[in-house]
């Protein structure tokens, strides 16, 4: 006749999982309950807390929408979006890092020339972005498939603005390598912005009074046959966030030193109209296999 | 710079509630911090894994109504409100054991005289319980106010049916010891009885070959002025879910052995229609102070 104790109770609550057919999930249940048992033991959960954390996650639920996912900007503040990349990520010595996808990559995007300007004429700084995508050995990869992404200068993506549909994509782009593995191409700079807060997640990194912002970023989510897609943002050196990203995506290696030119001609030869930024960066791919992310849901980045 | 590896990750979110101005919030964020991230480290969780348990928790917040609360259900399943309960009541040596106040209690019910039949004429089983109100020594408890609340004959509370509203209260009241602690009353025979499991928290039991059933039992709130209020459930021997209760709230010490009886009079004198059952119950108060629980929304129990 069952008379828990507070640890009986867990090892009862783990053994209602033994019948699981799917062995990972058995796995997955059997640890989350002791997991959670054990965070209730060792802090004594109160009924108010429990009833608190009831109604923020209901909430947290009922935030969410097909445009809007409470949940993934929860994970992302709680370092669990990173974390979960950390695990998948284990053994890339000598490969670029990477970091979250994020919610604002909408798919593959269409293909642009060499040298084009993705800022569809949106204010903002001029920068010149060159990439060159290699292998380990540093040999360069020709035809890989390159998707660039980022925000404008107040922050915001193209697909969180009202009009995206009928306007179109700007400030994304999809590229292919050239024979030395470079790709170039013409955008603003990009700047630092807050993750939405008018949501629970908002309320709880406000009561802990944490910031709301994630540093300066453009995303590249670059393929070529052979080697495992890689998922990376390149963050801008001297951004005031790169430290305290509310997302914990920064690693220092993705930091480009993004340097402010003076020059009259931008590399590929054209007409500068005033003083521009120049980002550089060089990837270097894990051979591999692997099909490129889905699109998520919004959430943050 | 950031560079942070599997455990860096960690430690960097967890300091970064240490601005958190209410200090039990901050701790209860940091140890949250841990705990998930030693989840996903010692799992190995993938991307796969982490989109379903988003997609999953988003479903669960978005099923709740008023009426309806999933997530309670989720913490009942996982054991999780169980062991809230046994770490708030951690010394209670010799007195009753508490179990969930659950999502059926609808706040102070309407005092009715000893000996009433809170059954308002639905079919089942006659049954008559007694019970006695005593402190630790077994001194009674005079006017001590006494809630009781259980399922019908086909498993369904009061308010989980249409038209509770206008229809009122059945199968719930209260009552108020005498000078010698006892309570009686007349009723039906509850039944075992499923959870909701038309939601995602129904898919997850039902996926890991677990039953959605709580076993028969009456529950039971029970206050007065220099005693903890008391809230728990009496069980019927002899049902078959007693060792396997979804909730996992079945106690020992809370099972009645609820007799089958011929006796052509009741214990109050009154002439039995044919069988009834007897259920009868001492229950000992411990001793303090604390306010009644207020009613929950409807989870599970």
């Amino acid at each position: 006749m069952p008379q828990f104790d507070e640890t009986d109770l867990t090892e009862a609550v783990v053994k209602s999982f033994d019948e699981t057919p799917d062995p990972r999930m058995k796995l997955l249940m059997r640890e989350l309950v002791r997991s959670l048992h054990d965070y209730v033991r060792r802090t004594g959960l109160t009924f108010e807390e429990w009833e608190k954390a009831i109604d923020f996650l209901t909430r947290t639920g009922q935030k969410s929408t097909p445009s809007r996912q409470e949940f993934i900007l929860l994970s992302d503040v709680l370092g669990v979006s990173m974390l979960v990349d950390a695990v998948n990520h284990r053994d890339r010595a000598g490969a670029t890092q990477t970091t979250v996808l994020g919610p604002f990559y909408v798919g593959e995007h269409k293909q642009m020339p060499h040298g084009a300007d993705i800022s569809e004429g949106l204010d903002g700084e001029p920068m010149y972005v060159q990439a060159r995508i290699t292998d380990l050995d540093g040999a360069p990869i020709a035809q890989a498939l390159v998707d660039v992404w980022h925000a404008d200068d107040d922050g915001f993506y193209d697909s969180q603005k009202p009009g995206y549909a009928e306007r179109g994509p700007s400030l994304r782009a999809r590229f292919a390598t050239d024979a030395d593995g470079r790709i170039a191409f013409r955008t603003i700079l990009p700047c630092s912005y807050p993750i939405p807060i008018d949501g629970p997640v908002g309320d709880l990194i406000l009561a802990a009074r944490r910031h709301p912002m994630r540093p300066a970023h453009v995303h590249f989510l670059i393929s070529a046959p052979g080697f495992e897609p890689l998922v990376t943002h390149v963050f801008i050196e001297g951004d005031k966030y790169l430290e305290t990203d509310i997302v914990f995506g920064v690693k220092e290696e993705l930091i480009s030193n993004v340097e402010l030119r003076n020059d009259a001609v931008m590399p590929d030869g054209r007409e500068a109209s005033g003083p521009w930024h120049w980002m550089t960066y060089e990837f270097r791919l894990k051979p591999g296999q692997g099909a490129a992310p889905r699109p998520m849901m919004a959430g943050t980045v």
